[in-house]
């Protein structure tokens, strides 16, 4: 009764013309030395709280921006430009994923040579944003606690196209009786030798080394850019 | 660069397949006096652990069953099954939300005239539920304390789409200062006059409330279907 077949083959030509723009940012963010750290996280597990605090903290030391995608709402813009990092919402309408093509359209105007590290927040879900390449350097999944230890085996494609995880509202861990092995356990178990950061951004436990981290890759970058 | 109009217009095709067979279904579930109620909420935001405790609690007093979609694990389809109540997993691999024909498919064979309530779990996700009929007579949308107050106002295609709305969780509301009012408000922003239920699966506080709505949703369908 569903014509999957031909759904199919038009997602795969969308896709494509993603990949084609995606190549591009790539090479701009290149270009310009640029960290791109994109997050994805189902709503409400914590992103915004998350990319409010991490702007606030990595601007003594980083030129940091962020894009913010949304399907309705400007809130989250608001929200985080109190931090004084420049942001930009992207609103999506109804699709449920940010494209390249969103992206691009969004830094129009930026001059990427001004910035150490671009974060790019994904509308919230842990399906649609899988596929779409946006040309970061770097996709973070984000879990919190309250979700249960068991989402990576039920969402396996976003952990598998991510390259850290992080946990979120850890404050809340004893409350839920999170149980941080099994959590693990199954990260590693979809997406062997992830690097996994517990951390709260309300308390700020745990911030820090993922704040080192960053500032390792920021370095990286550098020493690539330059050679 | 993205074929928008072609993408949108097999999207349109799709969903109109799915009305053809979410109508049929919607007769059936009729003719056999059984209550449809389907579930939509974010990954994590307690769907499974409510309808675990509604089966085990509802069976004493009606004949209750559960079709539960995931895109990969039938781990939800062994934990509700514990309830003794029948239930049946849809793997959706990688589709983002349940159909129609996925729904007519778990039932053959299924004696619905044996039913009172059919509850369906949908693939947890707030976007892409929310245009697909699957012939319920009520569609509830769950959202936990811990997922903030602004929910409602970023996803309102899910809460238009949607009968009632549950909030989950309420034991952790003092742990993550959740603000009802403010949430009911953006409830009502974007669904005027939509009921909304507050309960915890794990305390079991606010529960029976639910329980009688249901009972009497049962009870109105046995009338219309005696009529």
């Amino acid at each position: 009764m569903i014509p999957e077949p031909r759904l199919v083959e038009v997602r795969k030509n969308v896709l494509k013309a993603n990949d084609v723009v995606a190549r591009s940012l790539r090479e701009k963010f290149r270009a310009a030395g640029v960290l791109v750290v994109s997050l994805v996280s189902s709503p409400g597990s914590g992103k915004t709280a998350f990319l409010e605090k991490t702007l606030a903290q990595l601007r003594s030391r980083f030129q940091v921006a962020a894009l913010v995608g949304d399907l309705a709402t400007e809130n989250d813009a608001i929200r985080l430009a109190r931090s004084g990092a420049r942001v930009q919402q992207i609103v999506t309408g109804t699709v449920c994923h940010l494209e390249a093509a969103m992206v691009e359209r969004a830094l129009e105007g930026w001059n990427l040579d001004d910035l150490d590290i671009l974060f790019i927040e994904n509308v919230g879900n842990l399906v649609c944003p899988s596929s779409y390449d946006l040309g970061e350097n770097l996709r973070i999944v984000l879990i919190s606690v309250t979700e249960g230890e068991d989402k990576p085996l039920k969402y396996p494609t976003i952990f598998n196209s991510a390259d850290v995880a992080i946990i979120t509202k850890m404050d809340l861990a004893a409350a839920v009786e999170f149980d941080y092995p099994t959590a693990y356990g199954n990260i590693q178990a979809v997406r062997p030798n992830m690097q996994v950061f517990q951390l709260s951004s309300k308390t700020g436990a745990g911030m820090e080394g993922y704040f080192e981290f960053l500032s390792a890759r920021v370095s990286e970058l550098r020493g690539t850019t330059a050679a």
